[in-house]
């Protein structure tokens, strides 16, 4: 593992991707998208993405010059064409639009299209819920990965889906894909040569299997909390893909890799309870349940706390990253004429 | 069993709460919503309320004669006092408003507290996925009965969450309670005395337990899905009770029997992709689904063919009711001076 930390990860990944054509905006948004996964844990959205974008930029795939517009707008909606600049671009635009719209409305929808990869759901969600607006988010993936209930192939992608609200001192962030495991797991199993629990994924022929190699050998993962999950996923391929007009992850793998069909909706708490009173009764909520381990000393977790808990730490102590991943990302910058050490912590 | 017909189970109903004192519109409606229930297999939600109703109309829990109301409103939201008349009439009216409000301003939001128990979600998200708007629906139930995931005791109601789409042919209907399965499961186990599966619930100390009595006895059901199940079971929670400013389930039995705190969103597609490239598309990815069973000739259901296909039976062949919800229903009408004959279907 190299240690590298989030200042020097966010100011690398901005000089890369300003050095792949785009505008230093762009870059930092993209860089502090990716660099904030890892902050949180979720290494399989972090800045392994610095090489893979960049491969995609120079494929044509993302432009890095381009802006999403709004194309069909009212008082309390938009619909935005990403024109497949970063996704990260449309998705902060997305739900700056859609916060700025429930401060006036009360209640917001926004949808996007032609939209590239948007990374993390919860970076925007968690965004919206710190203004104090309460977010939901749904996104399918444009390449399937996951099959339905009862139901065989790839069909769904992994389909996340995010809501938030403001609490007293923090924000409740609930961010999951719809598939009972990420890929990243599987992959994980797989690197250690580890069998995998018969309840994550089928082989090609749809058979239960313990082997981490199945999936990509054609077979698929599994949705999450039987027909209840499948329901959900559905619901995020509906509202994702198919609303705003993107590409249904079943359509399969021509055009751009993973893309996001992307649709949001905001809710002012002023326009019900009173913004006051929803964050003191949330952090009460939260509080209860916290007070109720279900092992004598053992901290019980709400939606938002694992992300909270690991930022702490590698604020603290660094991002450990692959060395696989950091070479990756070595390589690329040897390319293009930066020096990647700038992101390595000093200890 | 009794085998009884829908459209006298309906006549039926509102003569019962049009004698306990409702206006025939409200009677009919609730009639309605609990024949509904039966009809479409949901027998947990169905007419065994007429007497239970009854009964809170008696205890002065439910008002029947009082009429929900509109508090606070702009182009794209509503806040209502349901002032403890029926659930089902304000439910209604927030769909309705929501609807409404949708076809004008593209999205709504509405919320409602001092609501009485509003029955099934679905019955209103699949009107408003029938009136071309897409809906999400989310409710918390004021009494507990599940816990936290890694944590103890009854903090959240069954809080179910319902999401419609409106189809070519019909709807798209996800509907459920957030708890792994409904208390009305655990109660048919008891009465056939049989041992329950070991994820389902805890007895009173927290402990893992077969036996289908140790919910009553203080136990508690656990969340769907693990850590994303608990996390949606929180959302309805966030958005049905404390967002409305209702009862939160942890606050307990005080008050009326099982009140809701309901908050809904419509969508109008219209701001989108357009209605009717939503329909086909949804149509499409539908049929998809149908199209890989993972047994051969094994029919993949969608959310909302479960009770599609309970309702055509039903319609056709009558609906059982089990000897003791049938006599509590005749008991009751036989104290109102109501002949109950009318809802048994005649073979």
């Amino acid at each position: 593992m190299i240690t590298t930390e989030a200042k020097g990860l966010r100011e690398l990944g901005t000089s890369i991707f300003v050095a792949m054509g785009s505008e230093k905006k762009n870059a930092e948004l993209v860089a502090e998208t990716l660099t904030e996964a890892n902050l949180t844990g979720h290494d399989s959205h972090g800045v392994w993405y610095y090489p893979v974008y960049s491969q995609r930029i120079k494929d044509g795939w993302i432009k890095p010059h381009e802006h999403p517009r709004i194309v069909k707008e009212t008082a309390a909606s938009a619909y935005i064409d990403g024109h497949w600049g970063f996704g990260q671009s449309t998705a902060m635009l997305m739900m700056e639009t859609a916060v700025k719209k429930a401060r006036e409305t009360m209640v917001a929808a926004v949808g996007a299209y032609n939209c590239n990869h948007i990374g993390r759901l919860g970076f925007y969600t968690d965004w919206a819920a710190r203004n104090n607006i309460i977010a939901m988010m749904f996104a399918n993936v444009g390449n399937p990965l996951v099959a339905g209930f009862h139901s065989t192939k790839r069909t769904f992608g992994t389909n996340p889906v995010s809501i938030s609200a403001p609490t007293q001192d923090g924000v409740f962030l609930m961010d999951y894909a719809t598939s009972l495991v990420a890929m990243g797991k599987v992959n994980v199993a797989r690197a250690k040569h580890l069998k995998i629990p018969i309840s994550w994924s089928r082989d090609k022929d749809g058979k239960p299997t313990e082997d981490p190699n199945a999936v990509s050998q054609g077979g698929w993962l599994m949705p999450f909390g039987e027909h209840k999950g499948y329901g959900l996923q559905m619901v995020s391929e509906l509202l994702g893909a198919v609303l705003t007009g993107s590409r249904a992850s079943m359509d399969g793998d021509k055009g751009p890799p993973s893309p996001n069909g992307v649709f949001c909706v905001t809710v002012n708490p002023e326009a019900f309870v009173g913004l006051n009173r929803f964050k003191e009764k949330t952090s009460e909520v939260i509080r209860v349940i916290k007070s109720r381990p279900s092992e004598p000393g053992e901290e019980v977790l709400v939606p938002g706390d694992p992300e909270r808990i690991s930022k702490e730490k590698r604020l603290r102590e660094g991002i450990p990253l692959p060395e696989e991943t950091w070479s990756q990302i070595v390589k690329l910058c040897n390319e293009i004429g930066i020096d990647a050490s700038i992101a390595v912590k000093v200890s």
